[in-house]
């Protein structure tokens, strides 16, 4: 059943997240569905990036370290993204990328569980955690770290006693298929294994639970549904009851017990802090800690079902129209196993999302032929979908993707 | 001989380096003597960061990867400090932080010098360097990676036939102390040893020389003599003789051969790249890469100049006052042993730093009793060096800094 534009505005002024949109600062005239990427600017972080230059480098100099406490930063803004993992005080820290925390992570996960050796994975997860996971194996070698890669419905049966630790990707960054992360995490506990979730498309777009769900570890970023800016620090969280015997190689000064006794030996922080290595990037830092704000009263159950109702929208409108007919929808159809994206494979993917950009629709292209659409619901509204599927539609019927100018294939990401 | 005011305006008066002092924004009425711990902010990079956080992020979204460049930042960063070492292209890069660089160049030295497992240092290290040396260590194990640290005297002497890699840092954090960086590699590689130096108190303070001096390995720190901003991306430099065989274990996604194939395997890239994990702070490197500009005339030779001057002056205007003749000079007085700081110990060094920051002048403290003062000659006056002194030896004549509120000892950096 096709809906109409006023459905879409009906749906709009109905809903209860629509005030957030003013909180960012959105360009004119254009359809953004690439928020699972790079998250829109929050309207508050050009001030107080003016501020932070200025006044608490230009004017505090290396006395906002303590005055504005810049050294903080990695644990307050680790405890604003707690309560968006369903995480309880003194288990997020942000810091460093996510590939460098997982890499932390990883060896402490092998630490944790002695005499296992096997890090299981699944072929298709994001291929940076794969490659960090090979990079450990490699340094390690294969008598104390393996990277095991298994089909996504082999997971349970591969769960063997080698197995130190199931490693996946919440959410799939090509098809958008979502993890149940629960079941998953028992079914990793019943195989005496522990789990580390990358929860980059998760974090700010689906309802998580990770300390009711006995969450060992996680990893996730702060630049795609956090909204922390490109390359913003990534977080890392690790279950309270893990953290004492928490042993991780990259023992930076700060996550020393006493970062400013400057001692000779590495101590390690008690806690979280453990998992920070060196100085962070202050500026990002406090671009992330700012955008976080925009979550203060906002409800997940809210974001995840608009997040599926936008899915369902984008879907049928797509389904319905016979132009489209040659888009295959490569995300499950049902709404609890999928993230917060849409994809189609198409023989032509990358010449349409070229032309839809073109267009003022950006999305992205994922190798080898798929069309990525993200769902932010604090920014999105059912009537940008709506007109987003209209355009891809004329694309697409009037073969407008067929021009020269959108074959050429640069680097996208 | 004393000098007075007036011969300090006279200096600055010659100063070549003059010019670049207004490239920086400075507050009124203070004297910066800290810039080597956090330097101050060139004023180029208040406009560029509002134009990076409205234009390239909030307009451009995902576009400005590409269109702005942010994915090429780790490498052009990198090439606007590599002059600054004395290193041709293809061999300099910024990305994390010193310490998960220094972390991926041990890693990297072990690998590439089979069959020796020594990491040498000095016990006087900055600390986080033994601490990542530790770390990896601890993660090896003994039989693959141990840290020996010997006195500074005794390093030649420790150069043993099991040492992999030497890791210095050229100055002292604590003394100011310069290690003959030439003389050094030469002693390291007639040993069979790599040598992996620490420039975080060198880059744009003293000359450096890394092709010349066949120098293997360096890393460095964006955010003290470079001002790129608190906790800007560190650099790591690997000579382009090391980089076909350059294995490093922090194997992420932006160090691929090809990182948009999003291929299974890792496969590192060719060149300086392979040392990229993950996705960069894109805000940070932005501030670190326009803070370079203030470079783009300088003779680092008139830097070094200048810094052994205020150097001088600084040192003598303290011994040559009565009051203050219980400072003790711990920085070499011989300049071509010296880097770019001054530093004294007194028994009551913390509360005089206390009270002299509360007059307006800002060195630092550094663990058990040392008075440091960084000099950068950019953007310091003589006249400021003169100034500092007189305040120094009117807290320390008038017990100043014997009132409660200096006594108190917070956390510095």
């Amino acid at each position: 059943m096709t809906r109409n534009r006023a459905d879409a505005l009906a749906l709009d002024a109905a809903d209860p997240l629509a005030h957030c949109r003013q909180r960012f600062q959105l360009p004119a005239d254009l359809i953004y569905l690439d928020g699972n990427s790079l998250g829109a600017l929050p309207v508050a972080v050009g001030d107080v990036m003016a501020e932070v230059v200025a006044q608490e480098w230009g004017a505090g100099l290396i006395r906002s370290w303590n005055e504005r406490s810049w050294i903080a930063l990695p644990t307050t803004v680790g405890e604003k993204i707690a309560p968006l993992l369903g995480a309880g005080p003194g288990q997020v820290i942000a810091a460093d990328s996510t590939s460098v925390n997982l890499f932390k992570l990883l060896s402490a996960a092998l630490s944790l569980n002695p005499g296992r050796r096997v890090v299981l994975s699944a072929t298709g997860n994001f291929p940076t955690d794969l490659y960090v996971a090979q990079g450990l194996g490699q340094l390690l070698g294969t008598d104390r770290c393996e990277l095991r890669r298994v089909a996504d419905d082999d997971i349970r049966a591969a769960l063997g006693e080698d197995v130190a630790v199931l490693m996946l990707t919440q959410v799939d960054f090509r098809s958008g298929r979502l993890w149940d992360l629960e079941q998953v995490t028992d079914w990793a506990h019943e195989a005496g294994a522990l789990v580390l979730w990358d929860l980059a498309h998760s974090a700010g777009a689906v309802e998580l639970a990770l300390d009711a769900c006995r969450v060992d570890m996680a990893v996730g970023c702060g630049y795609k549904f956090l909204n922390g800016g490109p390359g913003a620090p990534a977080f890392a969280y690790v279950a309270t009851r893990h953290q004492a015997q928490l042993e991780q190689p990259l023992s930076g000064w700060m996550g020393h017990a006493q970062p400013f006794a400057f001692a000779p030996d590495y101590q390690g922080a008690t806690g979280i802090s453990r998992l920070l290595c060196g100085t962070p990037p202050v500026l990002a830092m406090r671009a992330l800690d700012v955008a976080l704000d925009v979550w203060c009263d906002v409800s997940l159950v809210d974001v995840r079902n608009k997040s599926v109702a936008l899915a369902e929208l984008l879907i049928e409108q797509v389904q319905s129209s016979e132009a489209l007919a040659a888009l295959q929808l490569i995300s499950p159809t049902n709404a609890e196993q999928r993230g917060s994206q849409v994809s189609f494979a198409h023989r032509d993917g990358f010449a349409i999302m070229q032309a839809l950009i073109a267009a003022g629709v950006i999305g992205d292209f994922r190798e080898p032929d798929v069309l990525r659409f993200g769902l932010t619901p604090l920014y999105l509204r059912y009537v940008d979908v709506f007109d987003a599927v209209a355009r891809l539609e004329q694309i697409v019927a009037d073969d407008v993707y067929l021009a020269a100018e959108f074959q050429h294939r640069g680097t996208v990401t």
